[in-house]
Parts: C-alpha cells; structure tokens; sequence
C-alpha cells in the first residue's frame, strides 16, 4: 500500500534517487525508499491544480461537503495501518495517534457541514436605486476561492496538521485545489492519507488537479512549490525559521501571496497570588501533566509560568519538580527535534540569570527529559534569548516581585498563539487588570491549561507575530476558511451571469445580508443545487 | 483657522522649517506654511494612541457610533471653506468637491450604523461539553481591534481618502486610534479635517491619542510612522512604488504588520462583439465620459479596452477619439502628477508597437490633455510597459483577432480593482465564459463604467495584486472595517472577564452564532452600552 509515490493528480511517478523514514525510538528503518519530489513534478502538480480551479472553485456547497466528507471516509476506510505506520515514523503513542485520526476526521466532517451551511460564502446584495442621481446599480458581493493552495505538514501531527489536516480541510472547504509538500519525518503516513484523498477525488468525480502530494526532504522543493505562480496562498505549520523562509520566497514572487505560517509560542501561564497560595501543589501537578504531553511537541505547551515569587512560589516549583521527575523521558518525533530541543536546555544551562528547578534524567538517543528552569523578571525582560521557545517539554519560571512586575513580563513577550491566567476568587480584580493586555498578544486567553486546541466555531488558533505570519487568521476552526477566499463584487451583472450564491431566487438557499440586513433562506423546498 | 499645525492628540505644534502648498491650476502659493512633522512627533502621535488604544477600542457600539457621527458633523461644520481650499490645493471643481464631501459624511455615516448593528464583532459562543470525555471547556470569540493605525491621505480624492476619509472611518469603526500621515498636496484641507476630528474627540470625551494629524513632505515621516512599533496596521491610497515602498517597511520590522497599499490598476473595458456592432458610438462617448472624468484621476479609471478587431471596432475608436477632441484639457492634482502623465504619455508614443489614435492638443501647466492610444493584443502581452498604469486620462485599445485573444490578452493583466464587460444580447456566451477569469483578476466586475464607487454593503474596493497589497480587502464599505480587526477566543473564562459581546446576557444585544447557528438577539428592552 505505500511504495514511496509521488502523486500528481491521478497519477504515481516515482523519482530515481529516494529518502528513508526512520523510528525515533529505534533508528531503524520505516518502509520502503520515498521518492524526492522534483521542480518539474512541482510545475506539473501546480498546472493540474490551476486547471481544476474553475471548476473546483465553481461546486455547489452540497457537492463540495461531500466530497469533503468522502475524503474522511477514505481515511477511517485505510484502517488500523495508518496507526501503525504512524506509530512507527513518530514515535507517538496509539492512543494519541487514534485521538489525532478522529480529530482529522472530525475536522473534515466540519468542515463539510459549515461548507454546506453557507455562511462562509457572506452573500451580499444590496438592490439598485434607478431613481437616485446618479441612479445606483445593484451591486453584489460574496467569497471566491483565491485558487491553488499549498500546503505544508507538521511533523508534530502527522494527521491532524498533515496531508489533510486543518489546512487542507479548509482550503477545500473555500474551492481552493491543493498541492501538498509532505514532511519527510512521516511520509509513509502522508502517503496513505495521500492516496485516500486522490481516491475520494476520483471517486467524486472531480478534476484530478484538485490534489497532488509531493513527498521530499529540501527546502528547495518547497521553495520552488510556494514561488509556482499558479499557487495563491500557503498554509504551513512548523519552526519560525521554516515559517518565514516561506514568507520571503512568497513576498519575492512578482505576485506576492498570502503565507499563512504558525509557527512560534511559549504559551505564557499566569498564576495569580490567590491561585498559587489555594492551590499551588495541585496546579504544579496539572503543569506538568500539560507541559509533557506528546512530549511537549504542542504548539500550545504552556513554556513559561509567570508569578509572583515569594513562598508559595517555591512551594508550586518544588512540587512541578517533583511531579516532572517522575514524568518517564519520551521519544521525540525525530533526531533534528530531540537535537534542538537539547540544544535549548543547553542554552538555558549556560545562561547565568537562569537556574535550573528540575533534575533532568534518564534521557537517551531521541528521549528527551523534561525541564523546568528558574529566573527572574528583570532578567526575562532583559535578555531575549530566555524568551525564545525551546520545542519540546521545557518550561521556566518567571519570578516576578509584584502584579506590576506580571503585567510588565507579559508586555515584553512577543505574540502568542495562547496565555493562560490561573485565578482564585481573590484574584478577580488582578485577572481583570491583566486580561486586555494578554488579549493583545494572543489569539487564545485560557482559565486553565492551553493544551488541547478544540475544534470549533469560536476557536482561534492564531495570534501576533510570531505566533502567526497573519494575525487576523486561525488555522483551526470554521474561521480557517477565510483565510483561502477573497471577496469580489458583481456590478449591475445580468442574472445568468450571476453565480448561484448571488442569484435572485437564492438557488443555494443562503443566509444572505440583503441591503444591509441579515436574512435567512425562505424554507427549503429542495437541496442545495 | 488654517495655520499650518501638527496635531498631536489635543495639542498643536508648529516646525521652525516648514512647506507650502500650490494650486496646481495656476502654479500660486495658497495658505500658510505648514509644518513638517518631526520623528519625535511621530513617536509622540504613537505614544498617545498606544495610551488610549485600549479605552477607545472596548466602548460599546453605541458610544463609538456617536464618535464617528461627530466626526461626521464636525466636517459638516467647516463649512464651505472646507470646498474653497480643497478646490485652491487640488484644482478639482467645486461640483466634484461637494459631491465628495457628501461621500466623506456618508461613509462615516454608514460605518457608524454598522458598528451600531454590531455584526463586525462576529461574536461567536461555543457551550461547554461538561459531561464529554474530555470535557469540553467553554469557548467564545470575538473580533478585537489590532491597534492604533496608520493612514496615509490620497492625493486624489483629498477627502474621501484622506484625513477622515474610508481608512480612518473603518479603522474607528473597528475601535483602533488613527495617526495620519497628511498628503502634502492639500495640506490646508487636510488640516481642516483633522482639526474637526481633533474636536470631535474632545467633545466625545474620548482620550486624546484616538486622533493624531502628521503634516509634511518626506518620505521618512511616512517610513517613520510606520516603523513605530506602536502601530498595528496602515491603511494607504497611493501610487505602486509608495505602497510598496511602506509594505517593505512594514514587514523588515520586529512585529511585521499589515499593509492595506490600494496602488494600481487599468480597469479593463471588455467590449463585447454584439455591443461593439450595436452601439459602439454610444460606448465610445460613455467611455470618454468615464476616462476623463475628474481628469481620470480615478483609481478606477478605464485605462484599457480590449475587443475584437475590425471595423465596428474602427469605429469605436474613431468616435472615442473624437468625444476626446471636445474634452478640455484638465488641471492635474499637482505638478509630480502632471508630468508622470506626461511620461507615461510619451513613453507610449515612443513605442513602436503602440499607435495613437487620438488627437493630443491643448496641454499646458499642470492642465493634461486625454489621450488614447492603439495596439495588438499580441504586442500587448508581450510587451510588458504597455500594460504599465498611465495614472490620468490616458487609455489604450487592444485589438484581438478572436474572443480566444480576448482571453489571452486577460490572463496576461495583473491583479485590478475592476474589470467591465459590456455585452449585448448575443454576447451571453461570450461573456460567461470570460467572466470566471475577469472574476479571478478583480475585486469588482462591472457591466457599465467602472468610475463610481459605491460605499455599499456588498462594495468592494479592493483587488489581487498589484491592485492591492492584500487580495482578502476592500478600502470601501463596510467589509473595510475587517482589515482592523482580529479574532481572539476566550477559553472558560468567568462572566467578569469576558468582554460585553460575549457575555451570558448578550448586554449589546448583538446577533451570535452559538452552537454553529447564528441567533438574532431577543427583543430589545433598552438601547446598546
């Protein structure tokens, strides 16, 4: 079932020279030799998605939400080898990995029903005045896909953030074809969710160049994707460095485009005074159950706890100590992380301003320990570096003299994806005095632990720079739609030349802001075309 | 009430050096010396819009609706001297001034009523899962304001896109404070309305920093501003090279930040072979009309027509040439501007490819003459200057052999504000099979002329690149007021801590999606906060 292929629309090619996949528990080999996507397998893929995109683009929400959903059906239809193989190229547990499946699944499938509601399409009409002078046309406006999207995979959810995660789930849902460059970390796993999208594709009927999927290891492959002038927008999850190369190439292009990269967050923990004097043991308990999680390769890893210090303080450090030696090394997702993760705990061992709180042991290979480290605010405010995020389960502690030391760390913290505040009753009046100033920099603000990014409707998985290259999106959630759609107007266009969203008779029974006010459909007396 | 003054918040200042302003009709100084606005000046606009940018951006609708309609009012107050000096500084008529002046107060008017309606929050809850496994938190989001903006005033419309005009009234309707950037060309004018909105922030009681007024030359003041790591976002009118120029800028700082640059664009006229045959005489006067109205100073200008060749287009072009014969020459905004058309004219004539078709007479000063020239769809598309905006009353025709060139001519534009198509009956085919790809180009698709803007809901000003800098926007309307807003979610936090549109009791009586539905609120029993 996976012969290490490239696929380009319907079909396989495979490339002479090829790339391993390797166990980060074990070193050993995973599968078969994967081939290396080429600049001419790039052009070839971009071609096929810009001559799918009319027609792609063009879908009734019914027809578009279903083939959404047969894309998750072809994925829950590869079975248990899709754990395995998982399994076997991240070194993630299966428990996790059957969790992040049916979250895949659970995406697409909302996907489906919010592309199927309509509201993303915000149709707009507002009527002519021929009696006004000059007379006013009609004018009328809704979404339209940008076009070709591409999209890069995480390698810290092989599914979820992967071949046809979030991004491409909600590229889909706007009409946008998708070119996939797959992490080199999984690609067994990207090739079997692969080949289940180019399954549902074909078996919906559409033009093959609605996905491609283009396995490789250099940066070169997907540089040459993002400057493909067919391409229109890209969706990427990973490291800051990865993130920005992106926006450079994409910024260069004689088109410019969109790059929507998440990339970078420590997650900052607020620990109000009554919180960590009620309840600090069992807060340092549930800290460290947060920050191992997946062996902390969350984007929302709460990194950073900020309090005030004083006894009970030591008290909630103490205990994180404790609890996080007890907490057994785990394997991280592959040699590049483990190494860069040791890399930063090194970094942060060197640095005189920082102390280390936890004993870090029992590390081996690709099994990293987790780390807790100490500081003062004076010092986190002074020295960037201690600020930097170190992937993987490190956190440090920011001890802060008073509420104005808190509010004056959280103003130095560049963007965040999350900020968490934990408070007491007592702590009301300081939670509320904090609360703009982390709604600023965030795209999420949590009473209680920021793992676990649910997907909803009023979701964000977002947040100022660095967290994302665009503030104003999300990458999960209905909202990550509009992040691959772009609105064009219609002026005083005869009906027939109206698309079906905009028509008189409202064909696809949209809730639609007539003249300025929000209207529901009249009752269905049919589906949607 | 016009001398020359910085505004800073509710302060004014003056520069020891200073410049002065020229009615371009007759090369004499009118007003003062204005002032030339300091980097200190600059940090000391951020600094207060820093300060008041959290009060200013959580009023309720309410209150910030009746700051918008002050500012409206207070324009309304100037009075006609408002009109004299615009029309000393821009040389534009009094008809067209007036006329823009009622579109200034409309937009404020319509972005009022908007935030009044409160839909832009997009205020969306999600209900706790208490009993699923595991429990689902509460989640709730909203739309907040980035923070304080900067605008740069347009020298074409020295109102509409100025001062108060559609970025400023969106960016207050979002709740961000606004530092302008005046356009040195209509200094007078631009002091008189930032002066009306410096009142109106003080008779709302609002914090100074909400408005701040930066007057002067350079380019560095601009660079300044938006360098400042206060400002969050920039809104611009302009040419390509100075919103390229502030894109650059924007995204080598620390904290990039968006840049809503609206620079360039031909307007694309198809003229379809059935309405070429049918009425080509009638077109070609309406398209005279169009070219050179406000001495096709119009971002929307129709710089390109595109038609099959032969003798119904002959005669387009003949009667084009003549309605342009009995235009006067018009005065151009200024000097810079009169001789980049100048320029852009002879470059044309220069090009051995490109033919003229009209008789160029009568230029003089600042005062430009129509102009309209003749060329091969072939020599188009390859030719890349051809394609080149000539910022005025230029325009030129592209002979196609067949609709298929007319198509190829098309795909080889960039990204434009809009495109037209005029079409008869017999050219329904025609026109449906181009529309999808003029629809990819543009922001607006127009049957008629595109010069007139509508400030209507379903508007959208806005267009792929290089029309704009970000393809998702639109500088008019009230889809504009999105370009200062962000989502951020908030995760389980108590009653207290939520901002009102996400409160239980729904206090701003806002329409919310909650559970993927959106609700109408209940009755209302007294007005908005």
């Amino acid at each position: 079932m996976i012969d290490g292929s490239i696929l380009i629309g319907q079909g396989t090619r495979r490339s002479e020279e090829s790339f391993r996949a390797y166990d980060p528990a074990t070193g050993a080999v995973v599968g078969p030799g994967f081939s290396i996507a080429s600049t001419q397998d790039v052009a070839d893929a971009c071609a096929l998605a810009a001559d799918a995109a009319e027609a792609f683009g063009s879908l009734g929400p019914t027809v578009r939400a279903a083939f959404i959903e047969a894309v998750a059906d072809a994925i829950t239809a590869i079975g248990d080898v899709l754990i395995e193989t998982a399994m076997a190229e991240t070194g993630l547990p299966r428990a996790r990995l059957e969790g992040e499946r049916g979250r895949t699944i659970g995406q697409l499938q909302l996907s489906a029903s919010v592309v199927r509601q309509g509201d993303w399409l915000d149709a707009t009409l507002d009527s002519a005045l021929p009696e006004r002078v000059p007379p006013r046309p009609a004018l009328r406006r809704m979404n339209r896909p940008v076009g070709p999207a591409a999209v890069f995979g995480a390698s810290n959810f092989p599914l979820a953030f992967s071949v046809a995660g979030g991004d491409t789930a909600s590229a889909f849902a706007a009409g946008c074809p998708v070119v996939v460059k797959g992490h080199s970390a999984h690609p067994g796993t990207g090739e079997l969710v692969a080949r289940a999208v180019q399954k549902a594709v074909a078996a919906c009927g559409l033009p093959e160049g609605v996905f491609s999927y283009l396995p490789g290891k250099s940066h070169e492959l997907g540089a040459a994707l993002v400057a493909d002038p067919r391409i229109k927008a890209v969706g990427f999850t990973g490291s800051r460095g990865g993130g920005l190369h992106l926006v450079d190439i994409a910024r260069k292009r004689k088109e410019p485009i969109p790059v929507y990269a998440e990339m970078s967050s420590v997650n900052p923990v607020i620990i109000l005074p009554g919180a960590l004097a009620g309840r600090g043991i069992e807060l340092a308990g549930a800290f460290s159950s947060s920050l191992t999680l997946g062996a902390g390769q969350f984007c929302t890893n709460p990194g950073t706890i900020v309090a005030v210090d004083g006894p009970a303080l030591d008290i909630f450090v103490g205990a994180a100590a404790d609890a996080l030696a007890g907490v057994e090394p785990a394997t991280m997702l592959n040699s590049g992380i483990a190494e860069a993760y040791r890399e930063g705990v090194a970094a942060l061992d060197r640095n005189p301003a920082v102390e280390r709180a936890s004993d870090i042991h029992g590390a081996s290979h690709n099994r990293c320990a987790p780390a807790l480290f100490d500081t003062t605010a004076e010092a986190y405010v002074r020295d960037a570096s201690i600020r930097e995020e170190v992937f993987g389960s490190a956190a440090i502690v920011v001890r802060c003299r008073d509420l104005a030391e808190v509010a004056a760390t959280v103003s130095a913290m560049e963007g965040q994806l999350t900020a968490t505040i934990h408070m007491d009753d007592g702590d009301m009046e300081a939670a509320q005095a904090l609360s703009p100033l982390l709604a600023d920099k965030v795209g999420r603000l949590v009473n209680g632990w920021p793992t676990g990014v649910e997907v909803t409707h009023a979701m964000v998985h977002g947040g100022p720079f660095p967290a994302t290259s665009d503030t104003r999106s999300t990458s999960v959630g209905p909202l990550a739609i509009a992040r691959f759609l772009r609105p064009v107007c219609f002026q005083n266009l005869p009906e027939e030349m109206l698309p079906p969203a905009l028509r008189d008779g409202n064909p696809w029974r949209l809730s639609r802001r007539i003249d300025g006010e929000l209207r529901a459909p009249a009752v269905a007396t049919q589906p949607n075309a």
